[in-house]
């Protein structure tokens, strides 16, 4: 085992729980970093608490980011209604700047960990037309972070971690199952209720329900009864 | 005058109240940006909300980041001092990936927006040895821009504009006083008290009081008496 350390992005979903997985598998001693940036979706922070616990990360923070503040999308505007059909393009869930900045944070963490390692769980098949999620995206970000910072001028070469990128939703199922993940205990839902519940219908909602089936697996997954 | 839209990240030090003059200046109405990252010198937040003020920014945001809580730097640890003598290579009042955070979150506002511009007052000659203020950094940054975000894929090709980053403080002072800059309201101190009277010994304060004397002005700083 090697005692490498790195910094997971572990937002409670079920994506980001296989990563965790993957990145203990390879021997990495893992710092989940979560994100409170008022999200409709607050419920998937208690997720990732009991998500970090499970799969033996050795610790977890969560930073609060104020993306409310500039508004522009569905996830964190109470005002824009999150989609319940399939949107062509580039969906209103977007984010500006989300994985940029959750990279950023998770780039600075690393530093002070000394550490050149960061495990993302985007994904570039179901990834929902996100600009943020592709691999064009990751590498123009790995350069930055090379000339960003102490470690990168010094010589350290950051390594940006997909291991999701290139996989199915069933793919990424089967592969977390066999690493032992309880998806029970993972949320998806972009507007999970208080007590974690999905609501069946949001683009999120679809694509996991669609990755359990064709995983031909039973989906685990708590939804709202009404 | 044009009637584009920029953000300007507005520290409330002597530099950005000089970016945000130019920019004034240049025509663009200015949405201007602050942190509140947890540091010593908080007092600088005041000394930005007179800056936008007295400048003519359209509005001024403050957005809360959680840089305490990973560390490792002396602008946000209060175990580790602000140094007095001036250090070789890249000091401890480096704040990891501060300025990747900061132009991450510039990102996603002006994307609300709609706008592609962003003004920034790094400065590679006095930059006292931070990695993420050389124009190799801005250069990765701007093109991270243009693939990360909805704008960038549906075309927009992002500025940042780092109108100050081949000046010396003194071409910095004289500019800023061309363009009607009370540097007076401005604090530049790492550790300014709550009145915002600057220590005069840490690095900022230094390169800031020899860019008065070499400019032939008299500084204005309000200097702790003791």
């Amino acid at each position: 085992m090697s005692s490498r350390h790195a910094v997971v992005l572990l937002s409670g979903g079920l994506d980001s729980a296989t990563v965790l997985a993957i990145a203990r598998a390879e021997g990495f001693v893992c710092h989940a970093l979560s994100f409170d940036y008022g999200q409709r979706h607050r419920t998937e922070l208690a997720a990732a608490a009991r998500v970090a616990q499970a799969l033996g990360a050795k610790e977890r923070r969560t930073m609060k980011i104020d993306f409310a503040g500039i508004g522009g999308s569905a996830l964190t505007d109470e005002s824009i209604p999150v989609p319940e059909v399939l949107q062509q393009g580039i969906p209103i869930t977007y984010v500006p700047a989300r994985n940029t900045v959750f990279l950023a944070m998770a780039l600075g963490w690393a530093e002070v960990l000394h550490s050149v390692d960061i495990h993302i769980g985007v994904n570039a098949v179901d990834y929902s037309g996100y600009p943020d999620c592709r691999p064009t995206f990751i590498d123009a970000f790995v350069r930055l972070a090379n000339v960003a910072t102490k470690a990168g001028v010094e010589g350290a070469q950051f390594r940006v971690h997909t291991p999701l990128i290139a996989l199915s939703k069933s793919d990424i199922i089967r592969r977390g199952l066999d690493l032992g993940v309880d998806f029970a205990m993972t949320v998806s839902c972009y507007q999970a209720n208080g007590r974690g519940e999905a609501c069946g219908h949001c683009d999120s909602c679809r694509l996991r329900r669609d990755g359990f089936e064709a995983a031909g697996v039973t989906d685990p997954t708590r939804y709202v009864t009404s």
